[in-house]
């Protein structure tokens, strides 16, 4: 017996959740009960989801209503008939149950359990049981690589048509990091093929594609990211939109809630978006610190190893930079704030941050030795002239403006500094309290929320001295930011 | 700034729901998004939820709407105010990282996990961590004793003021295997105290406490709980009302999903429900088959020597009995149908299902043994003789009455045969598929729905005899029932 589909407008993030009548004839028949999975078909597409039951009068008993997630997965039309059932049960479940008691799995088996996992079929729970199985028995090369290709074919993989397709990515968890937008037009300004997708920020207060939303338009389909790459040669596009590795969004959330990071999964979630985005050489930069994701200089080289290893076998050519990761970069915590330094670096201004042009420098550098623009040991050299004489600043205009258009990035109405307590030295700054405080001024939902630091470790400060400014667009959000930051005592830690 | 409560009827089982509007200025401030764990706090009062957001008119930007599990574990009030904010880390999640690594696990470890798993604290996510780590890393003996002592603590606990308390239960996964009536009956007639709890149905077509609702009140609750047992030796109550190890509820739904039962996790459910329940000497059913939950004798011994080991630290005496579990248990399966089985056992009836009488009188003797009212080897007699003198039955109604009534269970309006396609020898019956078409009849929701069996293994079929009657309340429920009976040709399996 069909229902009606319903459009509720439930915003459940990536779950397709649905909703039904305790009455309703087709739960009666099929004995669904609340939070049963359940399998919606309509013609020949279909969505897996988690029914929850309510009685208010709202659903009629021959209706089903669909959250936005269950919604755009099933591609669902006003008042379609679908049919409601059980799910069958999910064969891939057997590979995760294997690999959960500590067998090896093989290429077959991570590609059917993708499969299903883009396709939305696996729950919480057992998306859990898959991550938390490749924490307890750690992924080795072989499935590292199996898991990788499976993500990146799970899938749109796009083909540039030539061999020298660079990229570049760095390993989350520094804020200010914003050296993406400064890298790609040195590049693009000399001739490589960089076809940029970033992500908007998961649990920063910015993310490359939200710091590039306050100047132009990064939310572009395939057709004009092509064109732009076309006749720019890079872009800095958003990538959620363009379905590249769709089930590493899907992973990074379980494995935030667990707070585990295993290796052969950040293995698979850096690479697979690089092979989705048909990237033939990358310069992966590693940050290190205490507060950074990777704690220990050794701890990043063993990942850079690997990292290398396995790119190496998808025939792509690796270059890793060990960075230092012990503060935030630049000045800024915030989409238009960070946005204000890439534009100050590009721009050769004389308050342009300096630890942030030396970083896209660098890294720029290693794409230019690995895009076969620069010798061996020569690409800063040429890095830094491209950046002097203006033509990577023009490079990132025409990116813009290509990607349909460009302007200045928003300012916050409110604005408070926070001042020092005591007299001494900085001695120490806490990342991810930092990144709290921009968070809590609206950062990335505001795109000009967030905070500007004005000191760095190592300097002296005198009780009273400005240490940030927090930027806001209303008096809570602001109150929230300063109330967070003078409780903070070690978020900037002052020694005597 | 305080938000006004709303219960909105949702009901989403255990998972504790909490919908606001996308411009509520409470998410705005504390940037709560879709998906993100929430604490509601009211007073002392609070529960972590998940939060959900929908744009529907409905609710206005100052409420948040409550799904029915979150209304309960709050303790709700219409129109109360407030406070919602992000849900502070979960400080016992480092204990599961630990194990989901490999470390062993101590008592104040569980003792965490479990008051957090018991608030609702725990998400999806989390909760399968717990249980793939405990599958990938089985529970020794010194964590299973933890764990299950901290699932027995987590709740109410009973404390019948004596020495000599006895319960029994069966390791799940027979449909029909309704001894427990019968033998709380016998065992109570012969003094023996048996304040015994089931549960509702989970996953199969009737649990004891579906089939004993069918004739008396079950859901009572602690003070006449104890008045029954208080006249009566026993009871046979529902005991879902009563929180007798409440996490226990919360695994098993993981596990389902998973379709993994670690045995540290399946010992730590079975004997934290007993020692909750106050008891002190138990007699486990193990029932042994190709499709029961254990699939060969030594498996089953197995469990039954760990069930012991454990049961001794905890001061408990226990029996195990292997029995078999190559076939259902009586001829019939849903509540109505298996409570007439037991009627007809306890009434001594012609037709009473003798393997039924069989299982129950020899689970009965070893109560009667361990409870000390039958020398070893005795009980079987004394169980055969109570039984037969009547005494078993009247104890039966008398314990019905004790807890609010006692009434015929109700027989369903349609009802239909399916017949055997060939001649031969009934071979094999499938546990799984016959508990499937009972529940396709609507059974445990009906209570009178569910089927009733007219052959058994190894007896003689001609075409055309009937094998089965489908009880259903509905045509619909009905139809599903036959039309997936005729198509599982192997559920009764006939050989030539």
């Amino acid at each position: 017996m069909p229902l009606k589909a319903k459009r509720i407008g439930l915003h459940t993030q990536r779950e397709p959740v649905v909703i039904m009548r305790t009455d309703c004839p087709v739960c009666r028949s099929e004995g669904l009960a609340a939070r049963s999975q359940v399998l919606l078909r309509a013609g020949d597409r279909e969505v897996t989801a988690v029914l929850f039951q309510q009685d208010d009068g709202r659903l009629a008993a021959d209706e089903v209503g669909l959250s936005e997630a269950a919604w755009k997965l099933l591609g669902g039309r006003e008042d379609e008939l679908v049919q409601v059932a059980h799910v069958p049960p999910l064969e891939s479940m057997r590979w995760v149950r294997r690999r959960i008691f500590g067998n090896e799995l093989g290429q077959g088996a991570f590609d059917e359990i993708l499969r299903d996992v883009v396709a939305g079929r696996y729950s919480d729970v057992q998306l859990s049981a898959f991550v938390t199985a490749g924490s307890a028995f750690p992924f080795n090369d072989e499935e590292t690589f199996a898991l990788t290709r499976a993500m990146a074919e799970a899938g749109t993989q796009l083909d540039w048509g030539q061999s020298v397709v660079v990229d570049k990515h760095s390993v989350g968890g520094l804020p200010g990091n914003r050296t993406t937008p400064i890298v790609v037009a040195i590049a693009a300004a000399c001739g490589v093929t960089i076809p940029k997708t970033s992500s908007r920020a998961i649990t920063s207060p910015a993310g490359t594609a939200d710091a590039m939303a306050t100047v132009t338009k990064v939310d572009i389909d395939l057709p004009t990211m092509k064109k732009v790459v076309r006749s720019e040669g890079g872009c800095l596009a958003w990538g959620g939109g363009l379905n590249l590795s769709p089930a590493d969004d899907i992973f990074i959330g379980v494995e935030r809630q667990l707070d585990v990071d295993p290796e052969g999964q950040l293995i698979a979630s850096v690479l697979s978006k690089k092979i989705a985005a048909g990237a033939k050489r990358v310069v992966l930069d590693i940050p290190v610190g205490p507060t950074a994701k990777l704690r220990s200089r050794e701890a990043g080289l063993r990942l850079a190893s690997r990292l290398n290893e396995i790119s190496r076998r998808f025939g792509i050519q690796s270059t890793c930079i060990i960075s230092d990761g012990s503060q935030p970069v630049g000045r800024s915590i915030g989409p238009a704030l960070e946005m204000m330094d890439v534009l100050a670096v590009l721009r050769r201004e004389a308050s342009a941050p300096t630890d942030l042009q030396d970083r896209a420098l660098r890294l720029a550098a290693a794409i230019l030795e690995i895009g076969g623009k620069a010798d061996p040991g020569c690409g800063f050299e040429l890095a830094e002239q491209v950046l002097e004489d203006g033509r990577a600043y023009q490079k990132f205009e025409a990116i813009c403006r290509a990607q349909g258009r460009f302007g200045e990035p928003p300012k916050a109405h409110l604005q408070c500094a926070v001042t020092a307590t005591t007299t001494g030295t900085l001695a120490e700054l806490d990342n991810r309290k930092i990144a709290q405080v921009a968070k809590l001024a609206g950062a990335p939902d505001s795109p000009a929320a967030g905070l500007r630091l004005h000191a760095r470790k190592g300097d002296s400060i005198v009780a009273g001295q400005p240490l940030m400014t927090i930027h806001a667009e209303t008096e809570a959000e602001l109150a929230y930011a300063l109330a967070h930051a003078s409780q903070s005592t070690d978020m900037l830690r002052i020694e005597p």
